[in-house]
């Protein structure tokens, strides 16, 4: 899958600008899991910490992606854009970060179905955002794809 | 209120780093509101339309201000963090847009109370966010202050 690891890379740089702004890159995509990471610089806030609007955008993005890299891998094209999402900060982001996005096989399974005979299909896609000191931010993104 | 508004002002701009990525400017801030604009270019997806982790981060940025302006002019000092938000997005930002904060003078009341009694206190905060065709994305968050 590193042809879709270069694309997803490339679509998040040229596609939409923010993922550079946030300094989001690709730590890793496949088994059912997208990681993104991106540096506390960028993204700190008053405190020093990192800023919830920013966590969220990287979250936003890591399920986003995860979405994506579920039709890549089942061959199928659709559009993705997110339609809700809920986020519960449980403690400080006090350095670099990670946000995992991992997509339930049923969930994807339902979903290329739906895509498939439909035009359209919707997913629950969970995203834990981690510092060096473990997990920090949990997310839940709601997508619609439409083909 | 001109010096609250430099204040806040030059906070986002000196202490978030992203609120001058995301392009965002304070557009207004009183009566019980804090409005943040911020311009399509910057924040435009693979669609053409503005990128949900945008319009979320936009968001929670007016909301945290909001309640930063309801300390400033109860004259209380305090740390503002988010804990939790929940975000709808009703339809596409196809343009410009802009993140109206509305303070429920109540919730203000009570919130100043509990900071200035135990220290701490908690505000939810909505924030419609809006392009020249409307509302478009409902959000609502809940900040923690700390004195």
């Amino acid at each position: 899958m590193q042809r879709s690891l270069d694309s997803l890379r490339r679509l998040l740089a040229e596609e939409i600008p923010l993922s550079d702004r946030l300094g989001v890159s690709v730590a890793a995509a496949g088994e059912g899991q997208v990681v993104l990471a991106a540096p506390l610089e960028f993204n700190r806030n008053h405190e020093g910490t990192a800023f919830g609007g920013s966590l969220n955008a990287v979250a936003t993005l890591a399920g986003w992606s995860a979405v994506w890299w579920s039709l890549e891998e089942a061959a199928v094209s659709g559009v993705v854009v997110i339609q809700d999402s809920a986020v519960r900060f449980r403690r400080p982001v006090t350095g670099d970060f990670r946000a995992t996005a991992s997509l339930d096989p049923d969930r994807v399974a339902r979903l290329i179905e739906a895509v498939t005979r439909k035009g359209k299909g919707r997913i629950t896609v969970d995203v834990t955002v981690e510092d060096a000191d473990g997990p920090a931010v949990e997310f839940a993104g709601r997508y619609v794809v439409t083909r």
